[in-house]
């Protein structure tokens, strides 16, 4: 049997039914906290592709919105935000989420009613670590030299960011799950921006709190963890946060994380996602490969890194048709 | 015995003599083909810190810039390059090095005449894939969407790219190791932007090329190489390539790389480059750590990347003092 798949980013720029709804919309979070029409971009890549999983369209900057923050989300730039940056700016913040996220969670149930029953919905927030830095920061950094220095000068400060985050970010999953997410993924896009020592605290242990909540609260729904770039940390992150799945960027050898996860991990994962914008034998060649490596275990199949906008949809379809063609060769591994 | 230390952009920005000389020279690249100057600033951090070693003061962009690609450094911004993108482009580059280099040798030597017997000389070159990364992107970039859409859809005409590269930087380093060098480095800082079926073929396949030339032309210099980025990957690469050393980012976990490499390469890293700034007892516990885990084989002392502007010169000196001070414990390991 073939695996199942869903792509990162399904639901965006590159298709032209986003498009026009995202102009309907009005700003990128005008059309997050919009459950119709979020609903309906949730819905897009399911009804054109047939994807095995939808996954909620929003943002992992809605938790520190929903925390009082001010994001913005310019045409042409990155996210900005109200930089957090010391102990006071934290006071600030609003005790828990309130009732700011009830669009996203009217959407994951307008979702869950739409949705044929074989597929699959997946709900998202990002890693505390994470959310931190865009938090930090103010937006993406290339360095994260702001929130780096705050964790490494004043670790137990950063600690209450974190923890803040774990707390709203557990509420917010468990909301998601109330309202119709059967699966979680938690993004931890920076990971890779830590080292060995930073790695434990600020990615592992939070995401092992947030870990032990949803399962108290949720044990039934599956945790996909991605802890972007953390390379050969992933076995360590793996055994220690307790997620049911890793998703492995495209950098991460499919072979090693075989050897090293496969066993007791479900592995997502992991075509460099510029391959759907080249097409054609390079994009089928590739896509065989990483069948071919994770294919005879647990496996997703994924993408490393989101769908880019530059993508031709057309370029989805015959990768979805190349994933349902593949078949596990004989009785090897 | 503590192990030998020097710090990737140990000469640079964040020396107030760094910044006087370079006011004098003018553009970046002035500085790079002054002899006399790019001499002095090289030496600058033997003379304040007495590092074990001294790197070559210039840039991986020398390499284009001698085949006769359009490089600028314009303040406040990256490098721009006139951009590579297709066969033709390749064709109009120059069919080698030429003299344009020659500076850059008399540098080499200028620094070999200069300093103290027992401290090294590092010359460098860019990786083959990194520097093409550059060329292609016309600087650097978020998703080298560009290089891998060409490589992905052209991986011939890519090829001629990166052979043209790999004869050019091994011209360029024997010519370094003439003048004096004792020691070279390769950089493929974007090594972690390639899937695993690039990484073989761009990133492993050229750097083995480019070291079969360095060992038939100079077999006692040792190389380090440092594909930043390739996690797990670096095993195969240390293994495919004929590298004597390898350099660890940060975000590898150097416990992993004891046990998959310090058998047979001398592991140099990999302390993240904002403790330095961090200084205090966050830097010594974090450079005692690195020490603590890689000190008990071959190791050399360095940073996971360069050293960042806003370093406070003074750390270094702590940093230098902590290594010094360092000793393995017991017979452990």
């Amino acid at each position: 049997m073939p695996p199942p798949i869903w792509l990162m980013r399904q639901a965006g720029r590159y298709l032209p039914e986003y498009r026009r709804v995202r102009e309907r919309a009005g700003g990128f979070l005008d059309l997050c906290y919009d459950p119709a029409l979020a609903a309906e971009v949730t819905l897009q890549p399911i009804t054109r592709f047939g994807f095995d999983a939808a996954i909620l369209f929003s943002d992992i900057l809605i938790v520190p919105h929903a925390l009082g923050c001010d994001v913005r989300f310019d045409e042409g730039h990155g996210p900005r935000l109200e930089p957090v940056r010391e102990r006071a700016d934290i006071e600030r913040l609003s005790d828990g989420i309130g009732d700011r996220a009830a669009p996203i969670f009217e959407t994951v149930a307008r979702v869950a009613d739409a949705l044929p029953s074989d597929t699959a919905l997946i709900g998202f927030a990002g890693a505390p670590w994470t959310v931190a830095t865009y938090m930090v920061e103010g937006g993406t950094s290339r360095d994260f030299a702001a929130t780096k220095l705050w964790a490494f000068n004043d670790p137990d400060g950063f600690q209450r960011l974190i923890d803040k985050l774990v707390a709203a970010t557990g509420d917010y999953l468990i909301a998601q799950v109330a309202a119709g997410a059967e699966v979680l993924q938690l993004f931890d896009s920076w990971a890779g921006a830590l080292p060995e020592s930073g790695f434990e605290r600020w990615c592992i242990a939070p995401t092992r709190a947030l870990v032990k909540r949803l399962k108290t609260a949720c044990p039934e729904v599956p945790i996909i963890g991605f802890p972007r770039g953390a390379g050969p940390m992933m076995t360590r992150y793996a055994a220690a946060t307790g997620v049911d799945a890793v998703s492995l960027d495209s950098a991460v050898s499919a072979a090693w994380a075989v050897d090293a996860l496969q066993a007791q991990w479900t592995l997502q994962g992991n075509l460099d996602p510029l391959y759907l914008v080249a097409g054609g034998r390079a994009m089928t060649e590739a896509a065989t490969a990483v069948l071919d490596t994770l294919g005879h275990g647990p496996m997703i199949f994924n993408l490393g890194h989101g769908v880019v906008p530059q993508t031709p949809p057309e370029h989805v379809a015959a990768l979805v048709e190349t994933v349902r063609g593949w078949r596990p060769a004989g009785a090897s591994r």
